[in-house]
């Protein structure tokens, strides 16, 4: 199986795959989300496994841009835990830190931190948190250090200084499952669509209104532009529904005058809260 | 008046800056939209003018986020329409252009025609439009371009060699307009809210009635997740109201469980979309 990812192995993308499909031999690494979704066009992938949001930074508007323009049908959706941690050269003590190295927002989860802990370290960002380690295995300088996975650390053979210090305690990121070709699981109990409406006052009112009188739930709302038309959106739905029940609102929203394309039926999985 | 902005002078912040205010005398340029924020805070600026979405490219999620916890009024809007413009020292020709300078989103902006124009320069990203021109002025490479406003080529004394160079035709930012202790203008016909509803199933739904059932517009809805919740969201509406009977319906809301943050009333700008 060869499994497309944006990053490198023991990136959170890598955990989130293997979560997924266990162990995987053909991974295939991708620059940006772009790549991903080329990768699977042109057939280099069977799958792929992007992240669509974080639970403290919210959508990542381009994956939802893709998806739509893909028509790679998700099959089924990872609920990661993000823990960041510290990976230095053995031997190395926080005092002695002078520079770290990450992806942006792994820098931007772990700010309070390395205000209080390393206020005086350079920050650099780096394009992969994984990546980050070894590049500082590489370089060999003690004074450095890099922010990333536990399976980062291991998979580069390097110590954890400080684990967990990411600032906000619960930080998790939901990743889709792509698959083409795929088809809806037996067990399939929520959908992600997009939704087009007519654009009158009161259209997308109406077209909730199909949801909530079945009290299906919408566990995610989301407004995106609609290329070529100035200030009109389009909403990416989750809801907790599939199959013939699923069949017949899209029918109902349809009737109204609206549009929607669905981007695959899957089984919903389960945030784990507890530490 | 000093006026914050993120960006320097001739950004496309100062054009829509310029717009609401006429000349400024004090601009306060700011590097991030965090350190607009903070200088409304400490009282190092009386306004400032902040972009929160782009017609192509959707909300600007950072800004959302700040403005709710700043508090700070918005009193107006202003559409500005993108231009992007190719430009250079004096005399040079595009078949000599081995680098072009500009912000990520301007680049992002021109990909078709940098493609196709200029296949073999090389981009790099500069933090600023209108300080990538300054930079290849200062260079004096006829090597260099930058891609940036018509005023940033005004600014810095040098010629565009191609205008609107843009690839997507109907590019428009929206940018609100903030100012401390500012109150609602008379002729207000448009708001901005933060809704926090029940999370009850349908608790949307029921909420978007209220404004269905008065015929009020909706123009805009965002969803954001909310700090320290796992995938709950709160929406942020735009609604084509204000005065008497905004404050109704927020009362309606608020008797349904929701909860109304008003983050400003103001009068609604119009898009020009001709040419």
């Amino acid at each position: 199986m060869r499994v497309a990812i944006q990053g490198e192995p023991a990136s959170f993308h890598h955990i989130a795959a293997t979560g997924w499909y266990g162990d995987i031999d053909g991974l295939v690494c991708c620059p940006t989300f772009a790549d991903v979704f080329k990768a699977l066009a042109a057939g280099r992938a069977d799958a792929a496994v992007v992240a669509i949001e974080n639970s403290l930074y919210g959508s990542i508007s381009e994956v939802y841009d893709l998806l739509l323009q893909a028509g790679v049908p998700i099959i089924g959706e990872v609920h990661e835990r993000i823990h960041q941690n510290l990976i230095t050269l053995p031997g190395a003590s926080l005092d002695g830190i002078t520079h770290v190295y990450s992806h942006p927002v792994a820098l931007a989860q772990c700010a309070n931190f390395l205000e209080s802990a390393l206020p005086a370290a350079k920050k650099t960002e780096y394009h992969d948190t994984a990546e980050s380690v070894a590049f500082i295995k590489q370089a060999g300088n003690p004074r450095f250090a890099a922010i990333a996975s536990h399976a980062a650390a291991e998979l580069h053979g390097l110590p954890i200084l400080q684990e967990k210090i990411e600032d906000e305690h619960l930080n998790f990121t939901r990743f889709v499952v792509l698959q083409p070709g795929g088809t809806p699981p037996g067990d399939a109990n929520k959908a992600s669509l997009v939704l087009q409406t007519s654009h009158r006052p009161g259209a997308l009112y109406a077209a909730l209104g199909v949801f909530a009188r079945r009290n299906i739930n919408l566990s995610k709302l989301q407004s995106r532009p609609i290329p070529g038309k100035v200030w009109k959106y389009q909403f990416y739905l989750d809801v907790e529904t599939a199959g013939d029940t699923l069949h017949t609102v899209i029918g109902e929203v349809t009737a109204q005058g609206g549009t929607v394309t669905v981007l695959g039926e899957y089984r919903a999985a389960t945030t784990r809260l507890e530490v």
